[in-house]
């Protein structure tokens, strides 16, 4: 049966482009496959094809071996947009956990990651939280004190 | 800075219909908030209003912390549907590890998950995968090997 999570995969446009970002915030590539022609992948997601480039990201102090699966499709290529809202149906929101959110906010600012507030807002006792978004526009939230 | 993930979050039509989506392939509620309301969650998201039922669930043997933040949008309802394709842009698939796929497989068939290929499917070097979708069609993963 299910053991335990593995990994969440994000499909970008622009793989450097999202490494990028997610370096940005801290995370780090773990491991690079540059080039993916799986027909095992094509079938499990019924597909006619799937030739991919993936980096596999994760935070460099997390205690669990989750990780990214940041992906950019390159046959077929990606398409659509990410969801514009929260309460769009689906997948929708990747939450890291923070110590200090006001020291982690200032520094991320100073590499240049911009947030959806101006401030962490407060969403329970003891619980302060702020958004930003991923290239793609994928929510990523980061929380402290959950 | 960031320290480690904390969880993922799914926007679903129905909460209860989905849990026991969840429930069958084997994880566990662990926290229920039947309930929110939250203004700050609403600004956090440049959101008007922001009013959800909400569960959190993992699997029970996770060596993490990790948990699916399972959420029903109440007010506003959800909107849309869940990304159709693996290629698609966004946060796109959720994937878990499981020991033996074969016989998972053969478990959930019998609680009445259906899976997108008939069989698992080879990824690489004894890498085994079939993919499930969840009620509102999000991309759940089952993988052995990786």
């Amino acid at each position: 049966m299910i053991e335990d999570f593995q990994h969440v995969s994000i499909t970008c446009r622009d793989l450097e482009q999202s490494i990028d970002f997610y370096e940005r915030l801290g995370l780090k590539v773990i491991k690079r496959i540059p080039d993916v022609r799986e027909d095992g992948i094509a079938r499990a997601f019924k597909r006619t094809q799937a030739n991919l480039t993936v980096a596999y990201l994760a935070p460099p102090r997390a205690a669990s071996k989750l990780f990214i699966d940041l992906v950019q499709w390159l046959e077929p290529s990606a398409i659509g947009q990410a969801y514009p809202a929260l309460n769009h149906v689906g997948l929708n929101r990747l939450a890291f956990c923070v110590l200090d959110i006001d020291a982690t906010v200032s520094a991320l600012r100073e590499r240049g990651i911009t947030f959806l507030s101006q401030e962490p807002q407060v969403f329970g006792p003891g619980i302060r939280s702020i958004v930003t978004t991923d290239p793609d526009g994928v929510f990523i939230q980061l929380i402290e004190g959950l």
